[in-house]
C-alpha cells in the first residue's frame, strides 16, 4: 500500500487534495496531508477513510521525520525556503521528493546525495514553473527531432480573471500572493532580442512590452520576467536570436500598473502612517509628490477603484507604500466566491525547416470552478499528484535532481494532464 | 412615512441592518444603507421591499446630500472621523444624526446650530460608550433619588471569546477592530482611587488591574481605560472617593500581553522586513532582545499560538512590529464562522444610606450567534436603532447635543433593550 505525504495544504493546495483523495481511494492507497493548522486540512479533506490530516510544526523534527518515514513519496507545497528542511530528511530516509518552487542553492548543494542514494528530486513542478517547461520542451523536441532550426522562442503565462468575472478597470483580481504583484518586474528583466542581451529597468518594464493575439481573448500584453537567459541553455536553444519569457496581462492593467510604479507605490522605502491619513490621502499625495497628471479617464476609474475617494483609514500603523497597496489590492481586487480565475499560457517558435521558415502557436487556457479552486489551484497542483502517481507506478524511474524538461519526465505527465482537461491547442503557419 | 438612512454598512452594522429590516416592513417605513461597497448592503438586506441600498462614496457632496435631504433621520457608522461630513448636511436639511462613537471636538463646534435648528444628535449611543452610560445612569439616579450617596463607582466592559468557544491559550479572538486592540493602553491610564489621581504608565498598565467576580463566569482581569477623569462630571459622581472604567478579559490574557507589550511588539517605532524573516524570527529575535525570559508555561503556550515556531514569512513588505503583531492577531486569533463572542459588562457601585454601606452589582452579559452576527453588532447596533425609532416616533422629544446620560433617552431605550434580551441583572448586598 503506497503512502503519499503533503506538507502544506495552503490555498494553493486545494486541487491536489482533491486528486489524491480520489487517487489513494480508486488504488486503496494512503495519504497524510500535513500542515501547520490542522482544522484547515480537516476541512479540506472531509471524511476519506484513507486519509490523514497531520498537525505538523515544521521546525518540530521529530514529527517532521517520524511522517517522511512513513511515506513512500513526499510533495512539498510549503514556502520554498521551507523545503530544505524536507529535503534533508527525504535524504536520510530515501524518499522521492516533489515541489512545485524553483531549485535553489540549498538544494542544489544535495545534488550529489540524491544520486547516491537513487533518489529523485523533482523541482519546478507546478504552472510556471512545470507546465511551461513541459509544454516547451515537447514543442523544441519536436521541431529538433524533425531536423528544424529554431530561431525564435517567446513564452507567456498570466493568471487573470476570467471573462465573465471581470469587473473592475484593471480587469484583474488576486489570485495568488498579494506580495508578489506588488514586487513583480522590481528587478527589471533581462533577455535576448536579435541575438543581444536586452536589459529593461524597473522603470520601463510595464510599457516594454507588445500586444499577443490569444485565441478567444481581446490582445493581451505582456512584460518580460526577470531573468529569462538563464533558461536558453536549459531548452537547449542557444541558437535562437530571440528567446524571451514573459507574464501575460490586460493591456489596461499595464498601462495602469507603470503609473503606481512611477508613483513610488511599490516600494519599501517610504512609510505610511495608516492610523492618521486615509486611502485617499494615500494615494492622492503619492501621485501628487511624483507630478503624475492623472487626465486619463482610465487610469482615473482604476485609481477610483482602488480607493482614490475612500476616506477610510486602513488602521494597521506605520507601514510601508507597499504594504499599504497590497492592502488596497487585497481589500479592492479579491475575488468573490463564485468569481472564476483563469490561466493563460502561449508558446510561439519560429524556426527554419527544409530552407522555409515556420511558426508553432501553442496555447493553453484553464478556468478555476470558483475561488477556492482555482485555475491556479489546479495547474499547480496537478502536476505534483500526477508526477507522484506516475513515479509511485515506475512509470517515471529516473533519479538524480531535475526539473520537468526531459522526455522522460513530460511525456506521461502532459499525456495525464490532458485528461483532467489541461491540453495546449497547436497550430502550425508559414510566416 | 418615515424613512431612516444608515450610512455604513460594515461588520458592526449586521444585526443593526436586520433590526431596521424588521422595523420598516412592521411600520410600513422606509429605510436606505449606504455604503461604499452596494454589493456587501446588497448581500445584507436580501430582497426587502422598503428597504434600499445606495452605493455612496462619502466625499461625493451630491450623492451625500441627496441621500440626507430625503431621510427623517441619520444613523452614521462611518469611522468616527467622517460623522462631520454628514452632521454638517444633517444641520443643512434639519435631520436628526446618531452615532455610536465619542462626541468629538469638531462635532462640539456644531452644539449651537443643533440647537437653534432644534435638533437632536445623539452620539455615544453604542455599547462602550453607550449601554455602559444608559445602565449606570439608571443605577446612579435611582441611588440619588432614594437619598443614597455613591463613594465608590467601578465600571468594566469587555468584549471576550464566549467558554464554549474559547479554544486558545489567551482565551481571547478577535470582534472588534485589531488595531484598537494592538494599540490599547498605550496612552496609560488615568482614574480616581481614595480620593487622588491615579496615573498608569503602558509599561504596569496590563498587570495594574486586579480580579473581578462576573456571575457564571470564572474570575476576569480589568485593566484601566484612558482617561476614566473625565466621566466624574457627567456621571455627576464628584462626591466619590473611587471612580475608574476598565476593560475587562480572561486573566491569562493580561499576563501573556504585559509580556508582548514588553518585548515592544505593540510599536510602530522599530521596522520588520517580512520578506526577510519569518513569524518565527520575528516573535523569538523580539524577546531575545529584550532579554524576556519564557520559562513560563502558558506564555509558551501563548506564543507558541502566536506563531513561536511558525517558519512562514508574512510576505507583506516591511512593517512596524506593531503592524507585524496585529497580522498575527488577524490569523492567528480569527474567530471562525460558528464561534459566538461575548459581551460582558459590570457595575459595581457603593454607597451609603440612612448611615448605612450598601453595594450594588448590575452586570450584563450578551452572547454572539456566530462570527457574523456578533455580540458586539447586536449591544453596538441595538441601541442607535432602538433611539431611532423612538426619535422617529415622539417618544423622545430631547433637542441639543448629547450622550445618553439623560432619563429621557436611557429609560425607553433601556425598556427596548430588554424585548431584544439585553438586560441587566442587579444584586445588593451590605458589605
Amino acid at each position: 500500500m503506497k503512502h503519499i505525504l503533503l506538507i502544506g495544504a495552503g490555498k494553493s493546495a486545494t486541487v491536489l487534495i482533491d486528486y489524491l483523495k480520489q487517487i489513494v481511494a480508486q488504488k486503496n492507497w494512503q495519504c497524510t496531508i500535513a500542515d501547520a493548522n490542522k482544522k484547515s486540512i480537516e476541512e479540506k479533506i472531509g471524511t476519506s477513510k484513507n486519509v490523514a490530516a497531520l498537525a505538523l510544526d515544521i521546525l518540530d523534527d521529530f514529527t517532521r521525520k517520524e511522517a517522511i518515514e512513513k511515506a513512500d513519496i513526499v510533495i512539498s507545497l510549503l514556502p520554498p525556503h521551507l523545503h530544505f528542511l524536507v529535503a534533508k530528511d527525504c535524504i536520510i530516509y530515501k524518499k522521492n521528493l516533489l515541489t512545485a518552487s524553483y531549485i535553489d542553492e540549498k538544494i542544489k548543494g544535495l545534488e550529489k546525495d540524491i544520486q547516491h542514494n537513487g533518489l529523485l528530486f523533482l523541482g519546478e513542478m507546478g504552472l510556471d514553473p512545470g507546465i511551461d517547461h513541459m509544454s516547451a520542451m515537447e514543442l523544441i523536441h519536436d521541431i529538433k527531432n524533425k531536423g528544424g532550426k529554431i530561431s525564435s522562442f517567446r513564452s507567456h503565462c498570466g493568471g487573470l480573471i476570467a471573462p465573465e468575472s471581470d469587473t473592475n478597470a484593471w480587469h484583474y483580481k488576486i489570485s495568488w500572493n498579494p506580495r508578489n504583484i506588488v514586487t513583480a518586474g522590481a528587478a527589471g528583466a533581462i533577455y535576448r532580442s536579435n541575438n543581444q542581451v536586452v536589459q529593461i529597468s524597473y522603470a520601463q518594464i510595464f510599457s516594454s512590452g507588445e500586444l499577443i493575439d490569444f485565441p478567444n481573448l481581446p490582445p493581451l500584453a505582456y512584460y518580460p520576467n526577470r531573468d529569462s537567459l538563464s533558461y536558453i541553455p536549459l531548452y537547449t536553444l542557444e541558437e535562437a536570436t530571440e528567446f524571451i519569457r514573459t507574464t501575460l496581462r490586460y493591456p489596461d492593467f499595464c498601462t495602469g500598473w507603470q503609473k503606481i510604479v512611477e508613483a513610488g507605490l511599490c516600494s519599501d522605502e517610504n512609510m505610511f502612517d495608516t492610523d492618521q491619513f486615509s486611502i485617499s490621502e494615500f494615494l492622492q499625495q503619492a501621485f501628487a509628490k511624483k507630478n503624475i497628471a492623472i487626465h486619463n479617464l482610465l487610469l482615473q476609474k482604476q485609481l477610483e477603484e482602488l480607493g482614490w475617494n475612500d476616506s477610510t483609514k486602513l488602521n494597521r500603523g506605520i507601514i510601508s507604500y507597499a504594504a499599504v497597496l497590497q492592502h488596497l489590492l487585497e481589500i479592492k481586487l479579491a475575488l468573490v466566491p463564485t468569481d472564476k480565475d483563469m490561466i493563460v499560457m502561449l508558446h510561439e517558435i519560429e524556426y527554419q525547416l527544409n530552407q522555409e521558415k515556420h511558426r508553432i502557436t501553442s496555447s493553453l487556457s484553464v478556468k478555476g470552478d470558483n475561488a477556492l479552486h482555482t485555475a491556479m489551484a489546479k495547474t499547480v497542483g496537478l502536476p505534483l499528484g500526477i508526477a507522484a502517481v506516475l513515479i509511485l507506478e515506475e512509470k517515471i524511474t529516473l533519479t538524480g535532481l531535475h526539473i520537468p524538461i526531459l522526455l522522460e519526465i513530460y511525456e506521461p505527465v502532459l499525456e495525464e494532464l490532458k485528461k483532467e482537461g489541461i491540453e495546449f491547442q497547436t497550430a502550425e503557419s508559414r510566416p
